[in-house]
């Protein structure tokens, strides 16, 4: 495979003019064009040099790197409009947060050409989006877990590594459906619990008064509901059936503690705090022994 | 009332502690006595030099100002253990998040000398406890929450507003139970549902996976799940009807989002995370003029 040299970034948001701008400052001759339908973010990803020039998808696709960095749900989409361009030193890759239907939108795009597609979910992000909140760090010391297909070659996945190496990340090998479960666990869920708690509280009478007094837990608690409205309407209906069950576990637990409350069992109550206070210490402190993990 | 020389701090736990640093640096001369039933706390406090020597309960009595910076369901006993020893011209402030349980604990054990209490609630704090997280701008630019009672005089009112704004707060009135609903939604709520997040998948079997994979956003909105147990336990058992109301308005609205997802409903999923991402953003910027107060 030839060294990167050219990249595509489709999708300039958040996401995508951060990684140009990591990767340029890590390999400062990669020329790197942004495919994007809005022209005005198109415009700020080169404003800020996340980008050399806007492109267009058949470009993009004699790139020898193209980065997908678009909501999930218009990922297939890209797919179809990148598979007739695609050459054969292409290598694509996702930042999607839903890895099987990914996956699954590629197969059905690029067909013999799947093996060119090397699906990863880099752990990182804030809850702002658009390219205006780029950061040239956004990815460093962050983990990128990376599901690789059978299809893929020993060399596409070295490229792969190398790629995420350069703007500071690990790569952590998981399953996709491993993945879609472990993250619908604890992102996808907190996510739409966020976004359920500030619903609530502004469709209320009284909001006005209830936001004037919220503070800094509340604060905290629900940054993540100031995430992008369409990117997470598309990863709650991609990782649909494992986020229902992750509702619905969340929601027998706070019934439980709810009646624990309802009973006024100051013991339990004070057990199940501590519980919840001690693992999360345990998770802080890197003590992950102190878990079981029944599945390793 | 005389100058406010003698203060005593009756738990000088992170709020305490803080208050007391804060207080010695807005004026260097006033006396701190601390009492806490944990000798090592006192030490630490004493060390931090929150407080300058360890008191007791008649030693307190005879403060010009006592705060009671304790969990709320400790506060029976420190007004009951102070009430033989107060001072005519003593003022008792609280720091409790739940105000009508405080008040009336007040009420019986101080009897006649209710009107030398005045009920508080600062509206700052940190998840972690204890007199070594203690920091002296801990009340900076903060608001306190004031529900004075009827029997409070205008000038014990004006000493109160005095400290506070000594160690950089402003204060809020409220009608206790106009208080212990609003916190109940913006505060109590969220620590609840932090609590149930943590404790739900840490008695996962696969707890060890899901903690390991766990980043910012989990982060974040699990920050308050840090908080004491035993702080939240009272606060639990004195809100408890104000709290199963608004675990049932979630739980409610949980369960409607979750129907909107098994719908699979695009549309409306959409729209729910657009009222909570844009609510979110009115609050952040400040425009509470966006959300309706019907109650105002």
């Amino acid at each position: 495979m030839p060294v990167i040299k050219r990249v595509a970034i489709v999708g300039v948001g958040l996401m995508g003019a951060s990684f140009g701008l990591a990767l340029k400052r890590a390999w400062s001759t990669v020329r790197i064009i942004g495919v994007d339908v809005d022209e005005s973010v198109l415009e700020q990803a080169r404003a800020r040099g996340a980008i050399d020039a806007n492109g267009t998808y058949a470009q993009a696709g004699a790139a020898d790197v193209i980065l997908l960095a678009l909501p999930v749900r218009q990922m297939s989409t890209a797919f179809a409009a990148l598979a007739p361009h695609l050459s054969d030193l292409s290598t694509l890759v996702d930042v999607g947060s839903t890895k099987q239907s990914v996956i699954a939108a590629a197969r059905a795009a690029l067909g013999d050409r799947i093996a060119q597609f090397v699906p990863c979910h880099p752990i990182a992000g804030r809850e702002r989006h658009g390219p205006m909140f780029a950061e040239v760090g956004l990815f460093e010391a962050k983990s990128v877990v990376i599901t690789p297909l059978p299809e893929n070659s020993p060399e596409r996945l070295a490229r792969v590594e190398g790629l995420w190496t350069a703007v500071g990340s690990r790569l952590v090998p998981m399953l996709p459906d491993q993945h879609d479960a472990v993250f619908a666990a604890v992102s996808h869920l907190p996510h739409m619990l966020a976004f359920s708690l500030v619903e609530e509280l502004a469709s209320r009478p009284n909001a006005k008064s209830l936001f004037e007094h919220a503070a800094s837990g509340f604060r905290d608690f629900t940054r993540i509901a100031s995430s992008s409205p369409e990117m997470w309407r598309d990863i709650a209906l991609d990782n649909r059936a494992a986020i229902l069950e992750e509702l619905d576990a969340y929601l027998a637990k706070t019934a439980n503690l709810r009646q624990l409350l309802a009973d006024a069992d100051a013991e339990a109550l004070l057990s199940f705090m501590q519980r919840a206070q001690g693992a999360r210490e345990h998770w802080l402190s890197g003590q992950l022994d102190q878990f079981n993990d029944l599945e390793k």
